[in-house]
Parts: structure tokens; sequence; C-alpha cells
């Protein structure tokens, strides 16, 4: 994710600092009501909001004293933090599933709901938003490269004599490619070739504004905030994945539903509203940044980063070898953007495509037996 | 379909009427030489297919009446109104088999043959043809839509626990979301962004031509031929679909492949005719326009519209999870043509590369066994 | 191929002339250390690398002599003489596996090793180069059809009373259509539109360097060539088929990976290194057209002309309807080459992508069990 994306991001995610009252609402009704599943995930949910938001306000300040080549790294490795801790504690868990489920469906809604709605609402202002197609084209092709590290291996598990040791340490060499194949696309986006990622507009105009805005702040207070915020997602994030699995037995959902389309949408929260609010001042490229960006960083970074730490924490380790359900919607949704973003213009019908293509997944899911 | 080529498309094929000679032989050859299956099917097929014309001609007429708005609807909605009766004939016979084998066949055709022939017939004439690519690839986007709500269903009712009543439950949700982005569609094509629909030369050229041709005839007319047309064409729909079964016991055929390839094209035979003239007269947007907007309208309107019909039509209904190799077609077909017409360039060797998938899918059932 | 492309690409070889320092060494090991089969193995595939340069030099010079039309025709007949001797030795020998694998990892290394390599070193030398989309656009659909080919006839036969005999002959007839969509290829990238795959400023530079270089060289000359640099690949060809079963015993490889991720490499040599030099000279063009170039051929001329000849040739006839597997990786390539080639631009990073999909096709093949 770009410097000026994550700026913007951050500070328009500031208004939901209100929603921090539902922390002591949450921790409440675990005491006090610890069999209102339904409740206690919802006001946990709407607790982790804000302090995902603040966690990366504060990686952003700390971000841009390093200077934009290790700035701009620790934005793309912590930019995810939230998703990050919340697939940690239900890893711990042994929640597999439900990591699984909410790794697709990150990438898919970032892909799918997030970019679509920022498309629908520029385009009901505007007839035509134009956007640098060659930023988003080397993204699609990212979610292929994620698309063919999901499909190999699921179907190599099908192989006849394929044992789970054979899946285990395929999955392990493919997290390490993955892994790479990110570093090297840092390289590339913030070092060899930042201009393919940067619209020409976006950069002029927001230099100076972002600077008059953001006052330095000193780096203690910085800081403070980030390990004030990420141990409250922490601690937050396990009342809510304790919710969780009672949750989805008492109103016979599917866990793999939950995981795909309700977690995973809480985590993508921040960058859904400022991808919005980015196609409607006419800056496309930033909603594009922030989405396709996001899909590629959990596909490629919290993906293998999650698989790689499933040895240490938790129960059992976990493999890089999907339920093909899930290996479907993103093979899908990546020929469905990669044709959406192909040509550098959008309207408020490409929105709409994008965005029934994710109610349809939603939809085949919820119907899905637990 | 674009006014402009609805217009077109029915003048040109005014040729046909000839063939409404078969409707007194099919009749006759019904009567009195009702073993005669082969025969019976050939004759009402032809008879068929100067109604088709007749009724689309009169649908015309009647939409140039209503303004651009309400006529575009009117063309949009019947403008395959013969595959529809068709279709209805066979669903109340009781033959989903063929009816899903024949809107598939009609989707992948339209792609595939009408396009594939009207390319290589004008990449004949002229060493190179342009067309505007922003209606294709709406369309193109359109029908990746139509695949992914074929597959997931199809995926779906291979879920472990996954009942009928569900895989019913789902199909209904999908034909209800398809017919809503439909309308979406025609919102998107008939009143917020025609132009991308539309190449400037056909416009400037056609407007004066199609005055000149086309004098206004009488209400009471166009809706007496339309009435007469709709039950020559359900009455004579009735006497084939009932040679169908029979006939394909008789020769071994598959009856998928007879619904998909030989069915399908009878709906599509007028929508040949002009694709390809209007290639050769290079307007090859017109010829885009009507060989994808008919598979849109097949994929995205005919088929939820039979599929929630089937609830009042027929014996038992039928479900939007239709057989995995007609799904695997569609999506080929889909992919192949998205690759073709992505650049707004047409050559004859275009044309071959379409037919040459068609014939090979056909070949495939051909030889499927029965 | 095109002409200039074949003339540089067999210049480029030549210095692989010491090489032949193991045919004798292959030999020797084969009478006096027969159980050494992973020597053998090495010995006889380094030996081939030149044997195949001189055969594809003669070739050329043939091509040279017979004019355009003719001289194309017999490059993009001939230009992968050395796969089909291998190929057809290991029918002969009964390795259908093999065969079929060294195909498939043949189209696909073509597109993923070859190309990526050459755009990576290109890359790395210039930050952005510039290729002649409409040629790579072309072949990348040429790869489809070919993926299209391989889909139908796997999925048939897995269809409910498919037997063996219509798997056979829907084989030969896709067989038969291959060759004749070759043929058509051919005609329309020879003949009627040659500027499509010819870059302006390669024509421009070339024409006079090779006609320096070049001194015709007396026909008798090219054809004692042709003939030996041909018996010497068959007969070396046949000691290092020989040594492929029990070395893959010996190792516990599977036969798959050897055919696809070793044999085939060796086939590709050649156009390796000159796709390479190519790209160094920023002439990227010719390394698309030898790398894309390559892969169409293999998978539309020399499996055809090697399914229909194990009719004749070896214990059992071959079909069209391969391993899923194999069939997999080759849509996944398409369909990345496709997004990686279709805007003409080319950058370290996108060679860097596709090598990584191939590598990680290639572990997933090594890890398969035997």
């Amino acid at each position: 994710m770009k410097l000026g994306a994550q700026k913007e991001k951050w500070e328009e995610s500031m208004w939901m600092s209100w929603l921090l009252v539902f922390v002591p609402i949450a921790v409440a009704l675990e005491f006090f009501a610890s069999h209102q599943y339904l409740l206690i995930f919802v006001a946990s949910s709407l607790a982790i909001l804000p302090l995902a938001g603040w966690m990366g306000h504060a990686t952003e300040q700390l971000a841009d004293r390093m200077g934009e080549g290790v700035g701009g790294l620790l934005n793309a490795t912590f930019g995810n933090a939230a998703e990050l801790i919340i697939a940690f504690v239900a890893l711990h868990a042994g929640l597999h599933q439900v990591v699984e489920a909410s790794i697709i469906g990150s990438v898919v809604g970032n892909m799918l709901l997030v970019l679509g709605a920022a498309m629908l609402a520029g385009g009901i202002r505007y007839p035509e938003q134009r956007f640098n197609p060659l930023g988003a084209r080397s993204q699609a092709t990212m979610l292929m490269l994620a698309a063919v590290a999901l499909i190999l291996p699921a179907a190599f598990q099908e192989a006849e004599g394929a044992t789970a040791a054979m899946v285990h340490r395929l999955s392990v060499s493919f997290c390490v490619v993955l892994l790479l194949i990110y570093a090297l696309y840092l390289m590339f986006s913030l070092v060899t070739h930042p201009g393919q990622f940067r619209s020409s507009a976006t950069t002029e105009n927001d230099a100076p504004a972002q600077h008059e805005g953001n006052a330095p702040q000193p780096l203690w207070r910085s800081l403070t905030i980030l390990a004030a915020a990420t141990a409250g997602t922490a601690w937050i994030s396990e009342i809510m994945v304790g919710s969780i699995e009672p949750m989805v037995h008492q109103f016979g959902f599917s866990g793999v539903f939950v995981g795909a389309f309700v977690v995973a949408i809480l985590g993508n929260a921040a960058e859904h509203a400022t991808a919005i609010t980015a196609a409607l001042n006419n800056r496309l490229d930033l909603s594009f940044s922030i989405s396709l960006g996001s899909s590629v960083q959990v596909a490629l970074f919290v993906a293998p980063v999650l698989i790689l730490a499933s040895h240490f924490v938790g129960q059992a380790p976990m493999d890089l070898a999907f339920r093909p359900d899930l290996v479907l919607i993103v093979v899908m949704s990546g020929l469905v953007t990669a044709q959406v973003a192909g040509d550098g213009r959008s309207d408020w019908f490409k929105g709409v495509q994008l965005l029934v293509v994710y109610f349809a997944m939603a939809l085949t899911f919820f119907f899905l037996p637990a």
C-alpha cells in the first residue's frame, strides 16, 4: 500500500473513535451475559473497528518518520495488523476453518466489495472516472499468482498417494515462495518502479495538504498509542473469537460464512470507508491502491505468515491447502476484477458488477449447510 | 439490444418469408407421417424461422412508436421471444434437459458461432475491421457474471449435506439477482451510458436510411402480425418439441447435443444472418451488439424467467443448477470471447478462432453417449 | 516462428558446439557403466543440445533458399525437430507418460520459463521495454484454443458411459482440427497478416546485418549437416530415453516431473539462450516470437502429429486426453501469460511473476508421489 493511501486512510477513519464505547460494553456482556453470543459478537466486532483505526494511525505516524523506503515497508507489513491479530487469536483457539475463511473473505472482499462500492459511489457522482491501469494490472497479476498458489496445493492433496506430510512440505515451500515474491513486489513498487502505482494527480495535490494536516507527533506518543491499540485489539479479539463457535451453533450458520463474510468485513472496515471517500473525491487511483493493495497483502503476506506461524501457535499447524470452494471464489474474483479493472475506466455499473459477484458468493455460502 | 441493431436485424430477415411454406408441410407430416420424426423436426424447424422473423419485425415496429426508452425495453425483453416460446413448450412437455441445453447452446452459439461467422465474413472482405471495445468489454463482463451465476449453484449442489430444497432456494435467489442486474444493465445501456454501445459511424449513417425505409405502419397491423406470429411459433414449436425425444431415441443422439447445438441454432438464425450482413457492410459494431447482446439477454433474462416460470408451467420446477459440462463450455466461451474481443480489432483469423472453439465443443457433445 | 527469429536463434546457439564432446561420453557410459542411469541421462542430455542447434541451423539455411513462404513453412514445421525426435523415441519405447508430460512441459516452459527469463534479463538492463502486443495477443489466443482442446477430451473421458473407443475417436478428430487451425494460423501469420508479428524496429535493423553475417552455404552442405544432426539426435535420444525409467525408479522422482520439467527443458535450451540474448539487445519482440511461437507450435502441431503418429509407432496409440493436472497447468499458464503479455509493456517484475508461476508448478510436481 502506498504512503499517500495509508495517510488518507487513517485520517478518514478517525470518526470511528466514538465506537470505543463498545469496548466496555463487550467486556460487560462477556461477564454478565456470557450466553448472549450474538450480542457479544456484535459488540466486540464494533469495538475492534476504532482500535484497528488507531493502530493504523500510529503505524502511519511512525512510517512518516522513517522516510519513504522503510516507512513504506512498515505500512506494507503492518497495514493489515488487525486482521493478523484476529487471525492469530482464532488460530490459538484452534478455529482453523474460521482463519482460512477470513483470509479468503478478506482477499475477495477487498477486490469485490470495497472496490465495487468505491466504483459505484464514484460513478454516481461522475459519469466516468479514470485510473492508472498499470498499477491495477500489476496487482491483478499478483492476485492471479495468489490464485495459482491456492490451486496447486488444493489439487495436490487430491492426488493419489499424497500424504499429509507431503502436503505439509509443499505448503511450507509455497509460503516461503510467496513471502519472497511479496518482498520482490515491495522492491518493485517502492524502489524500482514507484511511478506505476502513483497517479500524477494524487501526488501533486496531496503532498502539501498532508503536511498541513499532520503536525509531526512525538515518537513516544505514537508508540504508546500503537501499544495500547494493539493490546486492546488482541483483548477484544479474544472475546469476539470466543463467541463465534457457540453463535454459529446457536443460529445454524456455517462457520465458513461467518469467517469469510462477517469476520473478514470487520478487518476491512477502515479500508472500506477510505476507498469510498477517495472515489467520491474523484481519486479512484487511491481507491484501487487501497482495495487491491490490501487483497495482495493478505494473500501474499498475511496468509503465509499465519501458516508459518501456525507451527508455533495453536494446537495443530495449518496448511496452505484450502477448501476447494474457497479457492474457487478467489479464482472467479480475480478473473472478474482483472476484466473490470483492465482498461483504466470506471463507471457506476462496473461497481454494481463487482458487488453482484460478491453478493452472489455471500448468498451461496449463507445457504451452505453448517 | 440496441434500437438500430434490431431494426436492421429484422429487415434483413424478411427474405426468410418464403420458408413459411414449411408451416403446412410440418402440420401435414405430423398428421400423415407421424413416425417420420426427423422429417417433422426439420420441417417444423424451418417453419419456425420466418415466424420468429415476423415476431421480431412486429416487436420492432411497436418499439419504434414507443420512443427510445420504452422501445429499447420492449426489444430487450422480447428480442429472444422465439427462444422463450420454444423453451416454454419444451418445459411444459417436461423436457428439462433440452431446455437447459438450449439455453446454454444459445449463449455459447451467439458468442462463438454468430460472432465468429460475422468476423470471418467481414475479415474476408476487409483486412482489418475496428469496433468500439467499450461495449464489447461490458458485455463480456456480463457474460462472466453469467458464468459465476452458473458455477456457484453447480458447485453448491456438490457440497456435503446440500439438499434439493437448499439448491432450490439458492436457485430462486440467484434468478432474482440476475433479473435485477439485467434491469440495471438496461438502465446503464439505454439511459445513463448509451454512448458506450453505439459506434459513431453507425448512428450517423443509419438514422436517415431507416426513416426512408420504414414508413410507420398502423398500430393494429403490427399488433395483428405479432399475435399471429406468436401463435404460429407456439403451435409449430409444439410439433417440433414433440419430435425431439423420439428422434433422439431413433438416431442415438444425446439430448444435450440436440438441445445445445441444433435447437439453439434455430432460435438464433435471424441474428446469424443479420450479424454477417452487418460485418460485410463494415459495421462490425452492429454484429457485436447483436451477438453478444443476445448472449447476455439469454443468460441474464431468458434463463431466470424460464426457471422462475417452471414453478407454474410443466410437471416439475427447474433449477439454476446446470450440468457441469454445460457450465464448463460457458466459462471457456466467455474467456475466449473476452480475449478475442478485448482490443477493438477484428480480422478473419479471429473469426476462425471463435468458430473452431464452437466446432470443438459441438464435436465433443456429438460424441457424448446419450 | 518468423524467419528473423529463427536466423538469430541458431546463430546464437552455435557456441554450444563444444558440448558435442558429450556425444562420445554418453556412448561410452552406456557401454561401460550401463547402470549409472543418472550420469547417462545427464551426459546424453548435454549431447543433445548442440545436435539440436545444428539441426536448427541447417533447417534455417535451407529455409533461406526457399524464399519467405516455403521457408517460413519449413521453419514452422521443423522448428521443434529435436522435441519431435525425442518424443518419437519415447513413444516407441512405450513411455506415454513421459511423452505427454514433455509436451505439456514444453508448452508451459516456453511461456513461463523462457519468456520469464527473457523479460527478467531485459528488465534488469532496461527499466521498461515495449513489444508489439498484436502478435502476443494472437499467440495467447492460440494457447487458449490449445487449452480448450485439452480440457474438452479430459472432461469427456470422465463422462458417464464414455468408452475408450469414444475417447479415441474424439481424440483423432481433435488432432485433425488442431492441425487444420495450425495451417490456417501459418497462412495468417506468413501470408495475409505478417505485419502483426513483426516489430518495425526488428525488420529495419536486421535485414542488412543478416545478409552480411550469413554467406549462403552450398546446398549439399546444409543437407549433410541436417542429416547428420538428425541421425545423431535420434541416436543419443535412444540412450537418454532408455535411462529415464530406471533413473526415475532409482531416485524416486515421478515420471511426470522428469518429463515436464527436465526433458522439456532440454528441447527448449536453444530457444532459451536466444530469447534472453534478444531481450538483452532490447529486441523483446523476438523473445516473444521465439517463446510463445514455440509454445503454439508444440501445442497445435507437435502434439497432434505425435498422437496421430502413435497409431503407427510404438506399442499402443496415445490419446489427446491428458492427465487433469497437466491440463490444469496449461490453463493457468495461459491465463497468467495473457495477463502479463496483454499491454505491450515489460519490466523485470513481470519476468519474475512468470518465473514464480513456473517454479511453483515445478515444485508441486517435484513433491508428487511417483
